[in-house]
């Protein structure tokens, strides 16, 4: 209780000065002796790791030597830059040491998700009295010199970040951005019939879009087959400078909303920490015993109906444990205990007597023996093995996950006698594969789609299963099963979470989008590619499954939806991201993407981003072919350019990728063979995107030799692509025929009612791509004076019959490869 | 009851064939007398509306001719592909006319948005029974010739869309991606008091996470100042396949849910037309009197807690009025009554005889006159002049919005003696310019942040307002008001959501986030930005306000945050989009902040994308140069270059763009000044990212002379960059010196925690852009030698140093520009 001088106010969230006013220390408490399940012994020792994790905490926030204190706090103890947050840390610490007493008594097989961002501290504390820190890191024993390592690297130059993060251990869920924390639970209980999930969701957190809506994923957990997902809402009222809505409306409103959401919510609340432990261990106990009730009647099939799961409301104050009052303004149980709540601990001496008091105050002597080691009584709350969440192999996904059984998808090949001789829906081949796919992984396979999976001709998946769905069945509803092997809602938030969660916890799926709306979850896309950039240097961790995305129903054939459901960007996401973890492949045909497809199912720890079409589009390739095409990702069509090819230099090179992009590069091949037999053409079809990144830039990057040799020098080349037309410039700007490259894609030119006049209105047709060579190559520009002049007229012909029939022009809805 | 032949099957969702089994059209009902406040005669009118409203919907998904069915109904009369959604329509047409009912009654100020996909036949029908489409497009008369026009553009090449959008009069919500619907109402409410918006939300957008999320937006509306939101959640129990959750949870579960939203729910079931037409007249008056009596309280003062607004849930079948069966299967009142109820009508005379009967249930000739105008009873069901809701002008913002009273930013700018002699955390200094311009406009000009106004230094704002906010306030809550101008949720899709409807109806607004988290509404500002573009080219929309993101907390000053808050590249999702559409400023200081946002405030129809850190920065040019340079967008700085510029052909050009990049840059710039005086360094900063565009591309685009002049034609170029690197190649792969072009920028290397460090991580550090010029003047090859190791040495004693105190070494922490 010291007047501080005053220093520069900062009201912002990471504020370093000091300000004027008295700063009060909490003071060490007694636990009181209220009634409830725990006896006092029991109490005792739930209080007891409860406060040595919030001592470790605090530690690790603020201290880089004198870890217990032996010494009085001096300023060198303490981190020249304080980061990291305590608000939400005491709650954390209290679940888990409440979900650890329940896996002792109930040997549960458990895991934890930390919701609230920046929670970091909590569960490093906890995974390092557990002793798998230890385990992990060698260099961070669990000893005084451990300690000491544990509170130095927490957010500090070559360190670990300040929340949850593959470096922690018994962690698979970042906490960096905030919404998706009970789609993680809820992908990993899938499938998973002993696993309970205790997810911490913060009451920020709530706040988004993609939380609010997930809590509906308990229509999706069947208790038969599934495990159980406890979902704790920490109500402790504050976000970084606001209180949160949910602790702002009444409880009986809140109470309504959570039954609304089909839980059976219990609530403990309060401060007095004996009061609160002994609420809690009896919420923990009702919440497992109605969860193993209900998995008992489900088990043993004397109950079909959809449960309403147990949870618990825990409304405790933020920062918790900590400094009452920071320069005469209320912090504990207020917005203020959000980060740092002693900013100036370092260079203020009031400050640090007041932090010094604070770390006593959890009586850290009753705490670590002489060593610096947790006491024999906390190691007592430490279940064996991998029964420790921090050590639970099932937040380790990558050391679980089993091959996947994939049928030989030559097998369902389609029969392609001839180039352009057949047609088929790409897609819709694909899920031919995909339903034996399913039939043969009954307990690790999933796909997801948001209302999008036969609309995106994936439907013959469900012949061997149903959608999965507890919820109630109606009369005209179809396919709705209990135990099925496909997840459809209409959030993509809630596909991309859950099969998240279910990668994340060793398992294999796919998700199927729209290719416009799959931006919905960039944000998610962008973690989770970071989450396995920076799992990947993390030894102790596995490679995951591929997350698998196929995009369908893409830019190209938006036939009535229209400008908004056209959106190619996706991809400019992706490559965003580190090279060794995102793949993106564009299969012109249903056979290579047949190909691509098996190749992404059995890869690990990428992002596979896949787009093919679902309407009717010629076939290209046999099996043989594909396969072999697809193994090199990018090729010389040999067959549809000029009869010499390869022996000659081309006058030109037409290069394509993407299903609607090869049809229009061939028909354009096809027109420049008959009209202009001497031109040396060459046809470069593209797979994989990646090809065309430069070697030392990717790993699937063609050397420069293998890219000249393909695009040549010095010839044109006119390069129809599925998206927009600067990915391909992005990707090869370094290539020695760059400036020859002429990039045709789609520009936001939208709004149109048929295939054809969607590709004319981005000038990626095949007239303009042969008015493309044309204007490139020297020599037609006389002599192709004519053929040009054609071309426009055939645009215009084209354009006139859509305007006037609603249908593509027969000269090109009927056009053939002339073979 | 016909027969039909056997077609190919398709389970998809837009299929085309018919099927086996038999197909029955709905027959004509009578209105039973179901009692309610509606009188006979009312009734009587009101169903007419409907039908008449039915009848128009049914014929633009099918008829190209023959629209009043004088005619047997021939192959020629049916569009050849029949495309658009009738499942929604009705539940659409049902609340529209049950809304002008209560204009008429209440004289009611209204507007109406769809939230259900793919309706547009529903408000297209409604605007042409209203006369404003024939207002505003001519040759769309209100007669038979005009309704022949209206059933032949709806999803035909060059005509309308199948669901709302810029083109449907009286919408200001499109209908493409889903979620978004609550939303924009709630948007449009804010700061309208006299304004009722009703909202129809799809029961399948209920399962979107931002939909879901939304219906908290009650917790910001206050009755005293803001209009009302009645949403009508629109229980059609379907989706493309599947059914909705909300339809397959127990009623009281429904309730149960939407009152813990903060609502009282009405709810209206059925589906014999007369019953529901009572009630839905009943549950209309309800809300309305309910909505009165609330507003009255809090405007007389008698009431300020926050009260539950009512709504409506509106239970009735999905394709209503539709067939029963169609090929054996049922239809109306499933899944696939969605899109397209008898997709064989042209070839099949089945399926055509069908569509003439159902046509025929809606006894046209009742409904419309002679000319084919409708009759004289339902002009009566039409509001007048701008009260109708396909007329208000509240859904074209444009025509509403003023010019907003802004400060001279001049007299907020900060004093700079010299380049870098003084420091300043740029987005705090905007903050007092953005409080006065608050304190300006106090009924057109909102804020909005995800709890991170302050986090992000804007806290000045709150000086002059407080955070709006209607639920409780706890003791510690500070700065909430009733009344504020700034609206914090943790929810990136609410804030920007309830932005892009408070502009879309007329207003301005600044949405600040987060570089790396906006990404989570990336699909949203797609969806905008088409709206932008496609509402341009419809002749009668003005143009709107720019939607104004200030994005900070950028990936260079992660410091703590680490690897999952370092994300730049929504520049690259932006830069996708129509280049007249958008735009991206990287200002370096905070004048020059100032001067950028003054510009964007003053824009129209933009959106405006400016990235501006919140630490201390050095300021580096005075108000009128700030403005000169802003003017520009791109400059030399001479100051910081050789002393001859910029008279000589530089050595080497060092260019940047972003705050970080430009403090590198410049310290690059003084190291090269103090070690090698003789080369001619030119700096050039970029303000205005689209100045790089080639001048054909974007209206701010360099013409290639200028361009050259500035990065010479042949000099090393050494451009810091804020974003992943890539992006500046994709704007400058046409330039004549893009092959001298070097860029360093962000790579996806991050985790770590202090500023210098991550610019070294990235090699975009002072002593990597030395180490670069070495590289690439050749006269350095071997001259810089020994300047280039100590480069490597710097930076290396610099990493050293973090690695060990935490914090960046001096002589990089204290530096400042030589002068």
């Amino acid at each position: 209780m010291t007047q501080l001088a005053s220093a520069g106010g900062d009201t912002g969230a990471d504020n370093v000065g000091g300000r004027g006013g008295e700063s009060v220390a909490p003071r060490p408490y007694v636990l009181s002796a209220a009634p409830g399940p725990l006896d006092p012994e029991e109490l005792e020792a739930l209080d007891a790791w409860w406060r040595a994790a919030n001592y470790l905490a605090v530690g690790q926030i603020y201290l880089r030597a004198n870890p217990l204190i032996r010494d009085p706090l001096a300023p060198e103890h303490i981190k020249p830059r304080l980061l990291g947050h305590f608000g939400t840390v005491p709650g954390l610490n209290l679940v888990w040491v409440h979900a650890n007493r329940a896996i002792l008594a109930r040997d549960l097989n458990a895991v934890f998700v930390a919701g609230p961002g920046h929670g970091g501290p909590g569960p490093n504390a906890c995974a390092w009295l557990e002793g798998t820190y230890s385990e992990l890191y060698s260099y961070i024993p669990r000893d005084g010199e451990g300690m000491r390592a544990l509170f130095a690297q927490f957010s500090f130059p070559g360190g670990v970040p300040s929340h949850c993060a593959p470096e922690t251990p018994g962690s698979f869920h970042e906490g960096g951005e905030l919404g998706y924390s009970l789609l993680h639970a809820f992908g990993a209980a899938l499938d998973n019939p002993d696993l309970t999930v205790f997810c911490v969701v913060g009451d920020g957190e709530a706040e988004t879009g993609p939380l609010a809506g997930s809590w509906h994923c308990n229509k999706f957990v069947n208790p038969a087959r599934d495990g159980a997902v406890v979902p704790i809402l920490a109500l402790n009222e504050y976000k970084i400078a606001n209180p949160t809505l949910l602790a702002r409306i009444p409880e009986d409103e809140l109470v309504s909303l959570l039954r609304g959401y089909g839980y059976e919510p219990l609530i403990v609340a309060g401060a007095e920490p004996a009061r609160v432990h002994q609420d809690m261990a009896a919420a923990m106990d009702t919440c497992l015993e109605r969860i193993a009730q209900i998995q008992r009647a489900a088990r043993d099939g004397s109950d079909t109906t959809r449960p309403h799961w147990p949870m618990i409301v825990l409304r405790t104050p933020k920062g918790w444990t900590g400094p009452p009052v920071v320069d005469g303004e209320p912090v504990e149980g207020t917005f203020r205990a959000h980060q740092v709540p002693l900013p100036a601990a370092r260079e203020n001496a009031a400050h640090r007597a007041v932090l010094e008091e604070w770390l006593r105050s959890y009586r850290p002597e009753e705490l670590f023996d002489e060593s610096g080691a947790p006491v024999s009584e906390l190691c007592r709350l430490v279940p064996a093995g991998g029964r420790r969440m921090s050590a639970n192999p099932v937040a380790d996904g990558g050391s679980l996950v089993r091959d996947l059984r994939l049928p030989d998808w030559r097998e369902f090949a389609v029969d392609v006698p001839g180039p352009g001789a057949t047609e088929h829906e790409a897609t819709r081949v694909l899920g031919g594969w995909l339903r034996t796919v399913t039939a043969n992984n009954p307990d690790n396979f999933l796909t997801f789609a948001p209302d999008e999976l036969a609309s995106n001709r994936l439907q013959d998946i469900l012949e061997v299963t149903g959608r999965k769905w507890q919820a109630e069945i109606g009369d005209h509803d179809e396919k709705l099963d209990r135990d099925g092997r496909v997840i459809e809602v209409l959030s993509e938030h809630m596909c991309q979470g859950l099969l998240e969660g279910y990668l994340l916890t060793g398992r294999h799926g796919v998700f199927t989008c729209y290719e416009a709306f799959v931006h919905i979850v960039d944000a998610m896309f962008n973690q989770h590619a970071k989450w396995l950039d920076a799992s990947a240097a993390v030894p102790w961790r596995q490679p995951l499954a591929s997350l698998n995305y196929l995009l369908s129903s893409h830019v190209w054939r938006q036939d009535h939806n229209g400008f908004t459901h056209q959106d190619p960007g996706f991809l400019d996401v992706v490559l965003n991201k580190k090279p060794e973890i995102v793949r993106v492949y564009l299969p012109p045909d249903a056979n290579t993407l047949l190909s691509v497809y098996d190749h992404c199912l059995r890869s690990r720890h990428y992002v596979n981003v896949v787009v093919a079409g679902k309407q009717p589009q010629p076939d290209w390739l046999p099996a043989t072919e594909a396969a072999l095409h697809c193994a090199r990702g990018i090729g010389i069509w040999e067959w549809a350019g000029h009869r010499d090819e390869p022996a000659t230099t081309p006058d030109v090179v037409l290069a394509c990728a993407g299903d609607v992009p090869t049809l229009e590069t061939l028909a354009a091949a096809a027109i420049l063979r008959e009209e202009l037999p001497w031109l040396r053409v060459r046809v470069v079809n593209v797979v994989d995107l990646m090809r065309l990144l430069p070697a030392d830039e990717h790993p699937h990057g063609l050397p420069d030799s293998e890219f000249d040799t393909l695009f040549t020098r010095d010839s044109p080349v006119i390069f129809a692509f599925h998206g927009y037309p600067w990915l391909i410039h992005r990707l090869t700007y370094r290539r020695t025929n760059h400036s020859g490259l002429h990039v045709r894609g789609y520009k936001e030119r939208g709004t149109t009612t048929t295939p054809f006049d969607m590709v004319m209105l981005n000038d990626l047709d095949r007239y303009h791509l042969v008015m493309d060579v044309i204007d490139r190559v020297p020599a037609l520009r006389q002599q192709g004076a004519g053929l040009r002049q054609r071309m426009v007229d055939a645009r215009l012909r084209a354009r006139t019959w859509t305007r006037e029939y609603g249908e593509d022009i027969p000269e090109v809805a009927n056009w053939r490869w002339p073979g």
